[in-house]
């Protein structure tokens, strides 16, 4: 993205697009503010989407099942009245500046490369909705690695077109990476690459026994090539990966050819900026005020798996709560002309209007 | 009910089965408590089945629209396992005692009439859920009516199987006396009144004007006789009601033959003996403790629209986390041996007992 492009204007900037950080925009939006919405990951839901998508939730009020995914489709579904082209992800707020009275302004960069510059916002008011911290792709700790092209995190349709027809190195060896292989091994003979390796620390894999008992039979089968190691080293040229530097058990290092590398090691939370946003944290947590959710720094609110109050329980349907609690509070600061009583989605024309539904 | 019956012994009784006292009892269930849940309407689901059973409401989490009966259902699905058996519709509590270390008792009567007995409850903790109060159906202001057979408050199969074949006398003038008027007109001839008379004070009804119409056309065919009037005084013979006395608009009295009475006059929230319970209120709001939803009286914690706390919004979703912390603060209180993390619906195998579902 441009570095020169202008801010974004907004009045509430929502930083997360985990349950509570799109259930934030929905209030916020029903209460007639605009909002944006920024994540680090390349899709919404938060913990949800990445860590159990297809597993069951059963604590949800009045959805008696569902899994990850469907929860963030149903939230998607139901914010997208004010959401709609204002989710910004893949991105990570890295400065945050201003104030309350004079409009905060926040910038961000990319979620894989902090050298990438993305989109920049002027927002009245801001919402942590960050969980755990932003989740990143971990990625594996060489020096000179990030930046590179043909360095993939994503198995996305743009990284399988790079590859496609050429040498690709995976590397992970829990459930990511097989999962990942699995996909690789299904793509058509357009996008597929020509030979995969599996690199992995070790020649035992970390994932579910049947994932395991697949992934050896593709290597004895020999679809897929084994290395084992550590990378110690990249090589690079013109700014494209190349090769790494791979020590073995026996200390040995060799240099392993790797015109495309696919990372699939999970993800990992991190506070990230927050910690140095000046908020009063206990125990890593953002304190805030149970009444509205406000933060130690005036028109920063939280909510979330990111804060803590006495008596919070790391609920999503406690995120619900505090994210409307926390819109009310905001509506109150922003909106001196908003209806000082509370309006009914089931009664309200405004309402209906806002959400785009005919009037019941 | 018997007034000699045992009482039902419980860890916590939960008084009333709208969406906060329903969720409230699938997280108690949830945290290994037993759990009964009385209610003074015939249904479960307070006010989202008593007054917008129909209409769309939008505003819960994760559900983009559903009706009140839809959520009611949901969430009935929901704590199934927990409240199976355990819901007693038809009650009112009429007196508390006890304390939280010796227990608490106590007794319920007939919403519709305070001289039936219901029953009995000795429990270790209470949750009072009773959003605006109890909703009862509003009466005719006429002394000595209550406790006379023969006059009904609710159109159910034991009341029609009363009248069959005989007068009935239908009172009101709202969508609740129309759409009870419709229910009687469709009655298969076993159940049906010879002749159904509609009294109501004047000759316009207050109602949709499709319901208008039709009732209107029923009393122009002679379906329906109209009485026009407002009632003064009750007769009766050995308990049973025989007639009304009524004042036209001319101011003059006339007696009108009455051996069956269907009141349909609407619901009224009804705070009820609530008041009288020694709770800390707030315009009548009961206060609470928002970490844990503890009322003033120990043992005895409130949620949904029955209480007041800083920031306090009515609404359904609040009324689920409130009931959430509630929950974990009455578990904490009660279950001296359950773990203190945490437990997730999504991974935890003993939630999954609980539930009833196969382990994710």
């Amino acid at each position: 993205m441009d570095e020169q492009s202008p801010a974004i204007e907004t009045d509430v900037l929502v930083i997360g697009a985990g349950p509570a950080g799109l259930f934030q925009a929905f209030q916020l939006g029903l209460l007639g503010l605009r909002v944006e919405v920024i994540d680090a990951l390349p899709e919404a839901g938060g913990q949800c989407t990445a860590l159990y998508a297809d597993k069951p939730i059963y604590d949800i009020p009045g959805i008696p099942v569902c899994t990850g995914r469907e929860l963030t489709e149903r939230l998607l579904a139901q914010a997208r009245p004010f959401i709609e082209g204002r989710l910004h992800l893949g991105w990570v707020i890295d400065t945050l500046g201003g104030t309350a009275e004079a409009g905060f302004s926040l910038s961000a960069v990319s979620a894989l490369d902090a050298q990438t510059k993305g989109p920049s916002f002027q927002a009245r008011s801001v919402v942590v909705a960050t969980g755990a911290g932003a989740f990143l792709p971990r990625s594996l700790n060489l020096a000179g690695l990030i930046g590179l092209r043909q360095v993939h995190h994503h198995l996305s349709d743009g990284a399988c077109a790079t590859w496609a027809g050429q040498d690709l190195l995976l590397a992970g060896g829990g459930d990511e990476a097989l999962m990942a292989l699995e996909q690789l091994l299904a793509l058509p003979t357009a996008q597929a690459p020509r030979r995969i390796t599996l690199l992995h620390r070790r020649a035992q894999f970390q994932a579910e026994p049947g994932r395991i008992a697949q992934a050896e039979q593709w290597i004895a089968e020999g679809r897929v090539h084994l290395a084992v190691g550590l990378p110690t080293a990249v090589h690079s040229e013109e700014g494209r990966i190349t090769a790494l530097d791979i020590m073995g058990a026996d200390s040995q290092t060799t240099t392993l050819t790797c015109p495309h590398l696919l990372i699939q090691l999970g993800l990992s939370p991190k506070l990230g900026p927050l910690a140095d946003w000046g908020l009063a944290l206990a125990r890593k947590q953002v304190q805030v005020d149970p009444a509205s959710f406000a933060s130690s720094v005036a028109g920063v609110h939280a909510v979330g798996d990111a804060i803590s109050y006495p008596g919070k329980q790391r609920l999503i349907l406690c995120g619900f709560h505090e994210a409307t609690l926390a819109a009310h509070a905001i509506s109150r600061h922003l909106q001196a002309d908003h209806p000082s009583h509370l309006l009914y989605t089931t009664t309200s024309p405004v309402l209906h209007r806002r959400l785009g539904v005919a009037q019941g």
